[in-house]
């Protein structure tokens, strides 16, 4: 099956394609009013765990603002669920994990389950989805990197600085070392099965990587999502966004992952720099930006666009859109992108 | 009269010294037991209000754990409460402004006001201290940027990206800009008035300068701290500490400032690369290793400082000292500092 709109894997792959890809995190979400009718008559994890609902939620954001790529809706907190610990997520209040993990005994709790078992919801979603969509556009899967899985599993909650977390790694290394191996270790098995189930590429969501030292980063965070790209390079597109880690896109850029997620406080051409020519940028557009005027977005979309030059760049956000910008502002910017006009 | 140490305000000035000079930001807080005493007796505004009970807790830290500088126990929010708008602080909950400004009509309700009349309190806790510390060690006044400062007058509390705040500056830049204007008006005469009370250097706190992109940054934060390095650079050593804004490094080494603040997210040598020789950074310990064992923290220390080099750094955390350090720990920081053996 030959998919209609294949330019995300192309730019991806390093070739030169006719215009840039586009997408948006958090695309499938809480400012698409067709969302938000699902997520008053159904529960959170009702709908990540419901193929039927999970399909339907992945695909709104194709028909009604026409991105590149479809994002399978789910949750990073559907691993630490899977290897036993209870999650709550309470909307709009963030995710609650009442029994974290804190000492030797509590790591007693928790296994490395068998993904087909715990988490076959999922990949029952990606197939019924892979379905409906009729290969208009690719579909991609993910997982949160071990570091920020962990965060929520120590700490038990969000958090600015994820302190407690930090203070597990930092006090009980040897514990925060045989944590991260087991994550890791579910997050291969996971993202093999979302392949097998159909997904044509998947990221890695390392949301708290830029809370760490360069030294830490690279000990507690990339020393296992390079462990997940080597297991998984070999059978599809990786793209690791890792937000706020700047210093180590060089690093990154070595795991033979495919893309680099960037936020918007990095300049394209420093990232460039950094990660080197023989790798996909993606983002950066501030998410915050989405609530300027219609112009003002349009003007600062041809602006990234430049930056980042026409080839080896996936048009994103540098972070999740926001619930409050209006439909037609995303719209707008995912228009930006498809209607740019190069200088040649 | 001639300060026993100067340690601090020699490397501001680029001078060589003895030994590295060490503060912590928020020595004066919460992790300390006789901070916490008067805590449970006073409320927040009483202590930054009552000159008194400013200038013991301000001393708290000289006393206890021997940082080679003080800074005034005080709130970057008394400038928007000078300025005409409630601030209410529910310890451990973080700020809530009730009416935050949203609209020009907003705007009418505040003022630059006559600082003499508004915040006298906090000169007379400069006088005060000053006069107790009789000289041990430098006295470090502060402020907010202009950019940190309007993320609470228009988002009304705490945020982890001040969303709201930023929309503002995006919808509405000209009254963005204008209510910049008045906290840099503002920030200017008050931190005037510091000086003449008696601080021997100030730090500009931008603790949501990282927030913005790299042009944001320079058009809505960098502009107006500019504004008051030179207004101020005649007369005392200025310190900018704009966490997580590393990609502006060299435009903040060359507004006349005497020092940089940063944080743990970047290497001693990438900052000094983007910063230059001529200035002095202060930084840049992860406040989170404070909670390690001691003996890794001296470890740590010591990699910071040769990270560093021996002149032209000012030993720091990259953010404030968390709550649940024990005060052991944040003497072995300061005593890590104290006993460096420099090779030769």
């Amino acid at each position: 099956m030959q998919l209609k709109n294949d330019l995300l894997l192309r730019t991806l792959r390093g070739e030169e394609t006719e215009r840039t890809p586009v997408w948006m995190m958090r695309q499938a979400g809480r400012y698409l009013p067709e969302y938000m009718k699902l997520r008053e008559k159904y529960g959170f994890f009702e709908r990540v765990q419901t193929p039927e609902l999970a399909a339907a939620i992945t695909i709104q954001p194709i028909d009604i603002i026409d991105t590149d790529a479809a994002i399978l809706f789910s949750d990073i907190l559907v691993v630490p669920q899977a290897m036993g610990l209870e999650v709550q997520l309470i909307e709009s209040k963030g995710p609650i994990l009442p029994e974290p993990v804190k000492t030797e005994n509590d790591l007693k709790r928790i296994c490395v389950p068998d993904v087909n078992e715990r988490l076959h919801y999922v990949f029952e979603a990606i197939k019924l989805t892979k379905k409906e969509l009729n290969d208009r556009v690719p579909l991609i899967g993910f997982a949160g990197a071990p570091w920020t899985i962990l965060c929520y599993m120590v700490q038990g909650k969000g958090s600015k600085t994820f302190d407690e977390a930090k203070a597990f790694c930092y006090m009980q290394p040897k514990l925060a070392h045989q944590l991260l191996q087991m994550i890791t270790d579910t997050t291969i098995a996971y993202l093999r099965e979302q392949v097998k189930a159909g997904v044509d590429t998947i990221q890695i969501f390392d949301s708290w990587g830029g809370l760490l030292s360069k030294s830490d980063f690279e000990n507690i965070s990339l020393k296992y999502i390079r462990q997940i790209v080597e297991a998984l390079k070999e059978e599809t597109l990786v793209i690791i966004f890792a937000k706020g880690a700047w210093y180590s896109l060089k690093e990154m850029s070595e795991t033979g992952a495919a893309g680099l997620g960037i936020d918007w406080c990095i300049e394209p051409q420093t990232a460039r720099g950094f990660a080197g020519n023989n790798i996909s940028l993606q983002g950066n557009f501030d998410p915050a930006k989405l609530l300027s005027p219609i112009p003002q977005i349009e003007k600062e979309v041809k602006q990234m666009l430049s930056g980042f030059g026409k080839k080896n760049h996936v048009a994103n956000l540098g972070h999740g859109i926001l619930p409050n910008v209006p439909v037609d502002h995303a719209k707008a910017f995912v228009n930006a992108v498809k209607n740019m006009q190069w200088e040649d």
